[in-house]
């Protein structure tokens, strides 16, 4: 594994002078990477063409030929999106705070770059640019470790904007994708303490569980989101079934979606008809407690497994409760406190869900699908955190540095 | 180890309404608290003694024996430190951000505490009583686990503060200390994903790498302490001594402690008899490079092994260095990211210093056993981070609590 460690300690090497570079020059490495990106376009869509006529030779789903192909429109959106980058406020060198000691030093709490990060993702070539220039513009180097499915695709994508963002004074090194795209080789990245300094895994439930299994590595966990929406005794139907549609369907294959409705017992009769409705224009199944089966007979029996599961598809466990404290402790056994929603007219139960329900983020009468970098005002985000420390909910540019001390004394001992 | 998942079940249950309490309630337990520990002081210290008997039985340091000892002197600093807490400002319920977006939407970034602490500590009662104060006081129930040789005291000390705790208001259940002292529990503990927020270990260099190792929960690193004083070119020769001795002399065995010294090579003919003549006073002994043994012929030939050690004794490793250039490369290469200092009145070598060196704490012209929470004004610490994410350098009340989104709609969708 010693190549890997080779790629990691050039990362790191290079992280030293990246973090020192003005936002001036972050910005031209990002602009020349974008534009390199649409230059190159015909040469990246040639090796994604081979990453794919692999994929659907070995009879690979739908949804991940989808995921891997770029098409020129693909390839604009990622070079746009360096641009969007490039456009952020850069978080290094904000000022936070100076204390003056009673002793005379002065200490300054000063943001600066994490080091190195390593992304791991799987076979979407466009999250390669997309980390790039996060990890870029806070001053990071980086170590991908992306999909073997688009290994082409991935390193086409990589030497294109290499290239232009050395030119551009990017020092040599600093970004790395692992040549070797092992399940072993992944596992050793994980354990490359002193070189990358956060493990950031982007995908599915069997990734975060392997970084969480493996990594010695400080890592975040993000992504699994179990998204319920609860319908209050005092909630409007009407607004409820819009949301829980909206959360359900408008794309369920992503983290932030809905996955469980949670209903007051005594809205159930009304509501969960009205819902079963809407939802069937997209053919969602329901699979429900022995009350809600009872309500309503199209609801197939949930097991206790179904209320700890992300679909990620159009079916939805459904519970009826007694109450708002039943909903919340649902949830906090359940969900894996990523967004959850309550539907009411009612502000002490607002504020109870709101208060004790724990979870990255929490709403009142809207949808959990606005758990999300770009939705939330901070111009694009690296992924969503579900743990607590570090950072939570939506990771921008932010959440990719850490703080360092610098303290001036004029001979102070103690 | 059923019995260990209990009582962090426990803590868990507990941390939902402990996270709601009011800082008036948690102050009157805190302060409730200490007044306990006063009043109980000599059954406190009639279990202690048995630790103590048991550790002379076996044959146990002069140090441990120390650290494990208490007396009224040592518990009033105990009961006197929960006071010191309850007077800090509450961290809980600070206003962050607050967004409004362009559809409406209110989202408001609100400070709430992490949930469970797991704290695990070597065979220092009075740890007991500090990590139960910052954990109580940032709404966060705890599950400690204490050393083996201190159990009987441990178990004095909770008692008697929850047995108060409680009378004033805490949550049953909110502070665990682990009942099984095994090695065994010890491990369990640190994959308690879902019950337990965090891990900060509190200890020597094995307890840190147990815990990297083990733990499946995210942890936080601390402690470890490879502390570098840098003698620049320009530096005040006399400043470095005093610098120098303070550092490696006034408490060898904390973590703050200077370990590793660095000398420019055109002052290290001066520089170092002087240094050497100064901390013979404490009889520390120096491990030197070829050039630092030529001209001190008391230094002995050190190994490359003696720049990557913590001693946390009267040892120092020395090494002649070209320039500020070296000493930083150095520094990253052997340094535990801990607390680093330049003594230099060049204005562009400080800089180059503060910039360069990747450490939680940089000092120009200070000494390194500054960097503790109290020394820099928090009030207390729950321990000196060395990684970097989450926190970094002193931990205070602020580290010990994490941020959630609530956010207030009107029915929006996507």
């Amino acid at each position: 594994m010693e190549h890997v460690r080779k790629q990691a300690e050039a990362a790191k090497k290079a992280s030293y002078e990246l973090g020192l570079l003005g936002t001036d020059q972050k910005n031209a490495i990002l602009l020349a990477m974008a534009d390199a990106l649409e230059a190159d376009s015909a040469a990246i869509l040639a090796e994604n063409q081979k990453d794919v006529d692999a994929a659907k030779a070995a009879g690979r789903t739908a949804a991940l030929i989808d995921r891997l192909s770029l098409s020129e429109s693909r390839i604009k959106g990622m070079a746009d999106g360096l641009r969007q980058v490039a456009s952020l406020d850069d978080p290094i060198g904000e000022g936070l705070e100076t204390l003056k000691r009673p002793n005379g030093l002065e200490i300054t709490k000063r943001r600066v770059p994490l080091g190195v990060g390593g992304i791991m993702y799987e076979a979407r070539p466009n999250v390669t640019a997309d980390a790039i220039g996060l990890t870029i513009k806070s001053g990071n180097a980086v170590v991908l470790r992306g999909g073997s499915e688009a290994f082409a695709s991935n390193n086409a994508v990589v030497k294109s904007v290499v290239t232009a963002a050395n030119q551009a004074g990017l020092p040599k090194g600093a970004i790395q994708l692992l040549q070797d795209t092992s399940r072993e080789a992944a596992t050793y990245m994980m354990t490359l303490n002193g070189l990358i300094s956060v493990l950031i895994p982007r995908g599915g439930a069997g990734l975060i569980k392997s970084v969480l299994e493996n990594a010695t590595i400080p890592a975040i966990e993000t992504g699994t989101g179990n998204c319920h929406v609860y319908i209050d005794d005092s909630a409007d139907l009407n607004m409820g079934v819009e949301i829980l549609f909206n959360g359900k369907t408008q794309r369920p294959a992503v983290c932030n979606a809905v996955e469980s409705l949670l209903v007051a017992e005594s809205v159930a009769a009304d509501f969960l008809p009205m819902a079963y409705k809407k939802l069937s224009e997209k053919n969602v199944e329901f699979r429900g407690c022995a009350k809600t089966c009872a309500i309503l007979k199209e609801a197939v029996p949930a097991t206790e497994e179904d209320y700890y599961t992300e679909y990620l598809d159009y079916i939805l466990s459904v519970k009826v409760v007694k109450d708002v404290f039943e909903a919340i402790d649902h949830i906090n056994q359940y969900g894996t406190m990523h967004s959850e929603t309550i539907i009411t007219n009612d502000y002490n139960n607002s504020k109870r869900f709101m208060d004790r329900v724990d979870a990255a983020a929490v709403y009142t009468n809207a949808s959990t699908r606005f758990t999300d970098g770009e939705m939330f005002g901070f111009g694009a985000e690296i992924g969503i955190s579900t743990q607590k420390l570090h950072a939570r909910g939506p990771m921008g540019l932010k959440e990719l540095t850490t703080i360092k001390y610098v303290i001036e004394g004029t001979g102070q001992i103690r």
